[in-house]
């Protein structure tokens, strides 16, 4: 493209505010998974490609790749097991990440996965911190210990929890143990945690479990948030709701709340899909992100604090093009919540008195419909990246 | 129905499970609603039938006649200015429940239909207690102050709160304002009250309001209910949820943190419905009513102090004939929830050790699949009562 | 705005391109509800204010300001008897129309208001045309058929059938019956039509019927068009589909079959929420939008034939200002699928070998992602409209 | 359970009900699938047991089990390639049925699992019959096929077809083209089959894919049922709708129209959870099932004419527990459907005249609320099978 864009956004919004998106999204950071730059799959089946990044050095040549072409992804999340179970694993895995000058970002356990050995068997299918088998509960609080040692090996200050607890059928369990049970499990790793770390806690509608979820919502990840800690925040997966569910008023709860950890970014129709973050709804992207764009705005959070990490699986397309598709969709949707004019809004509804609720419509909007890839290139220019990082990868 | 169905009940569960049954239903108490004992309708039309109590008087009168030959509703929840809005009225009100032998429930502000005078005109539009338009919001606050006045001259100590506050549209308003207002609303509200009265907050998905709810879920009522004050609770509506959540689940987690107030009783299929309750989807009653139960066995509540309240909208049926199938709908829910056996439950699933899924599931469904109506009916006969309420309504 | 957006857009399309948008705009035509010119409202409160047109007169005056600032409008559809009762009504209503220089959409029979006098009294609670009720049942029909005549009275080739039909409980009615009766429903009606006349026929999820509803689906409604005749088409409602429901595929079925009638058009979070059109999810309204352009690509049906009417209701906003919105957002979405290029995307998706996923997607979310304000500024400028129609009526 | 419920059964039905549901039963079929025998999983994992049912043998030895226990489950449905994939495969599944004196059911092609060799390998990911890729296209047709001479060799009559075709982003396939593929990739299979041979063709509304189902709605499935000839049938998975959608309905639209394949048995909360059916709403269960007994009551099909499979995914309890758990819950509602007094019911909603909807209602669920135990004990015992077969299995 060529200069006409760049023209045509700074007529509608002038230079300096153009300027103002560059530096504001230059302090963003967003985090790309170790996982999903490998073949992702459903219960049906997994499609692994011959192109397919499947070792991990393989996955994390990917991330670096990313970074290159995209400027994001700097620091990547890591899950382990998946991405190592032993010591020598962890060093081999620091040496990967040093070598392509990455950082280590949030790390996750692994609580669903049978090993190869060990008590984490079979008996895993009744949970992890909620099971009531004491060795198998035991197993999975010692495995976030060890991930906690490795996360500081590493140098990652997140660890980034997701409970696959829950249930398949109304008698399996006494919803009251299964809530006394999560309090301690949470408990137990949150401990463990310095005060400058920080322990991401996610919740999630359904599934795996089908009957009952043990944290089915973010009112229930805020509770035991406030139970367990300061440094216990709130994750919230863009998947994670049921149908309608209006996220960026959670987002809204969460700021205020001064509970909010961050994102696991992503889209979906139905339901955990998966999907590449604003393939589906991207005005609900945009929407979230003027949560966050407001919350700074006043002065509430910073967008730098704000662990945007993406949780996908890619099941058709190839994963990293999926991967730099949904980070040009991130940074779309960011660029233009950043265009939001708040003051504008504020005088349009005034604390005391009738809003003008149409013009406030056509701010918001207004913001949503402009094009901002033109501010994205110059910003890439700027940065040495090219200017379309998607055509980069294809092209390659 | 003769006593073979009494005699197959006691030699399942035996004679003693059977009278403790029998007590503990003596003990729950169910609020009628006055306004779902007259005509209900949807946005599109309301069908009022000749026969249909139309006053306040026949509603109140047909509250009677359900007391009479189902034994509940002994207090019937009122809807103000619905059920009066002068001072007169009121007093008008209390002599009708005085000659009836009635108690006054919940007293219920209503802040979303507009007066035939005052403030609380057209601007109701953009809220009550979240209303920017600063009168508006007074006038709401003003009308919440009279129904405590109104709920104390009539004896009654719980106020039912449900805001019909939330925006149609993403710019209306900023969701951190909203989040402001509805906590201050509610704060002002609740400080009004004595000690030993109730504020009951509900939630609710959506509608009227379709892009947010200012609390839209037990979450956010919960935070509100623990910021305003010890008798701040929270109010589930069975009605008032995405699809598919898990409604034991939330009272569960409500009756762990002392913060469940009661609930507004209905059945739906899609949304909020209001249809009679147990009428679709009985299963889901019986689990919600075995939280119940199983609170009480845990000696964390008390049954007798769940507020059972029904709402729901007879926009087809009898609206009388539906309140007194829905309240024989609740009577076996909650005496097939009476009838598990937790000890029974305890040892299948045992604190520290694998559990017996399958034969848990049985102690559970076993239970729901028994015919309570013979224990039902053995009570009915107890207090002099029909031994099918419905029949002698349809029968009059 | 100035003239760098449209440079900008020529310079990634080709004027050529640009020039044929306007010009399929120029084919279409958007229907505007002469109801959704009035305050709409909820089961709990409509909320007029006294700038709001209420009388027929006044509504058809705001449906040709409409006109008159976007371009769009030309015919607007009705309700009986909302719009009139009488043929003296409909002479009335058809002055008011030429003296406008308006013409008549669709007609609606309201089959679910009762009236002040007649059989369609409260009896109408047990359905319309499936009411097991002789004479509601007929009436019913008669309501249609008189509809019918005011219809060639004005002018107009549209008759418009949504069924208020359903039960509220699993007992209510027979779903063999309510079948059998809704297809003898739709057939008298349809057979009263000439061959040149279209009955447009809805589905509706749920609401105002809760525990059924006679036509569903849009494969219900399919079937029922199949069997009544070919001048029976299917109507979709954006609103009248379950969450996550993929509506463009619907469209796409509907095409291929050849009985498309045409869209209600608006949006929704949750329900039939009937929000101003791409308010909430404009990348939906784009896919549909996409796939009536990629139908008329093929030449199965060309954009001229397919009814784009608007159904909404008008809770907070001003109607004129939301219909005004909803319009924008319309062609907007219009505009965007029109620069799709399906050339391009033939060629990344051959017949017969593996699909070019990623770049195909970039066709899609290019045209999606531009700005097409300039464009449609430009083909207002020609056709001598305001450049925004919005803030034209606004600061009127 | 001793002679009391036969008796109280018998004092509210009479004894000739009794027997005629008890007669009911026996004519009625209910098939088991050899996948369920085994253990489930979700995409996360698939926790096996030691106890677990893996080789095919085992998974045949289990549902003898069953069979044995029960008196359900004759007939065994089979999953090719995981039930065999060679001619000699099948004549060693032949073999292992006629040992446990079972039969073939629907014969299922896998169409979604990568194969060890050939064509379907990772570009499965694309679809199967509408694959644009020809030859993995060709080697989907050719599955089905060789599937139909193992069907003919087995001396099954049904070919259960569930496509997993389906797009995961709006520009992956044109819709219109995806529509043309499944239509003919349907057709292909259908004219190979004789006419005394019947396809069961599924439909689902999401997952595995997750944008577009190729096949997402009943009304799809029926459409090309309708163009693919007399013996394509539909089959409803209880798990393949939209949230709220009425099943029942639906069933009662494919009766009318004699499309009606069969069921895939089973139950869930939010999406295909492929829980135990009836565990999670055993009202729907039992609607679904009177929709059947109403439509044998009008003569409008046989009971004994319905495929009833079960379709699950036993994830936590023992495999062969769940299915009879399954069973007896199938059981148990299609026992309560066959108490419905449909002759009562027409009396109380005449065909011309105003329905007593509050009776109907209570003859509905009057029939529901019955304990059916002892009537289905007592059938059990007359066939020489345990009073309580999961307690039997349980107690092996």
């Amino acid at each position: 493209m060529g200069s006409e864009g760049l023209e045509y956004a700074a007529s509608m919004y002038g230079q300096g505010i153009i300027e103002s998106v560059i530096s504001a999204l230059d302090v963003a950071r967003i985090e790309v998974p170790s996982w999903a730059l490998g073949r992702g799959g459903t219960r049906f089946a997994v499609y692994n490609a011959p192109s397919d990044a499947g070792t991990l050095e393989e996955r994390i040549g990917r991330a670096a790749a990313v970074r290159d072409l995209t400027g994001w992804g700097e620091t990547v999340a890591l899950h382990f097991p998946w991405d190592g179970s032993t010591d020598e694993d962890v060093a081999l895995l620091k040496g990967l990440l040093e070598k392509h000058g990455l950082k280590a970002g949030a790390v996750n356990p692994n609580l669903f996965s049978v090993r190869g050995e060990g008590v984490l068997d079979h008996r895993m299918r009744y949970g992890s911190v909620t099971n009531p088998v004491l060795e198998v509960d035991d197993a999975a609080n010692d495995h976030c210990l060890w991930c906690i040692r490795v996360m500081r090996e590493l140098g990652s200050r997140n660890l980034s929890l997701w409970l696959p607890d829950g249930t398949n059928s109304p008698g399996q369990m006494s919803l009251y143990e299964q809530a006394d049970r999560v309090e301690e499990g949470v408990r137990d790793v949150a401990k463990a945690l310095f005060a400058e770390e920080t322990l991401l806690l996610e919740y999630k509608f359904f599934e795996p479990a089908f009957y009952s979820t043990a944290i089915p919502d973010w009112g229930r990840s805020a509770e035991i948030a406030r139970k367990c800690g300061e440094n216990v925040r709130v994750l919230v997966d863009l998947g994670h709701h049921a149908p309608g569910t209006n996220v960026e008023q959670i987002v809204t709860f969460l700021v205020r709340e001064g509970v909010l950890g961050g994102f696991h970014l992503n889209d979906s129709k139905y339901a955990d899909d998966d999907l590449a973050t604003g393939s589906v709804d991207a005005s609900r992207l945009f929407r979230i992100m003027v949560a966050l764009a407001e919350g700074a705005w006043r002065g509430m959070m910073r967008l730098e604090d704000v662990n945007f990490m993406i949780d996908e699986s890619h099941n058709v397309k190839d994963a990293t093009a999926e991967m730099i598709e949904s980070l040009m969709n991130i940074e779309t949707a960011l660029a233009r919540a950043l265009l939001v004019d708040f003051e504008a809004l504020k005088k349009l509804r005034p604390d005391r008195g009738a809003p003008d609720v149409e013009r406030s419509e056509q701010v918001l909007y207004g913001a949503f419909n402009t094009d901002v890839r033109p501010i994205l290139e110059e910003r890439r220019r700027r940065h040495g990246l090219p200017e379309n990082p998607l055509e980069a990868w294809l092209d390659r």
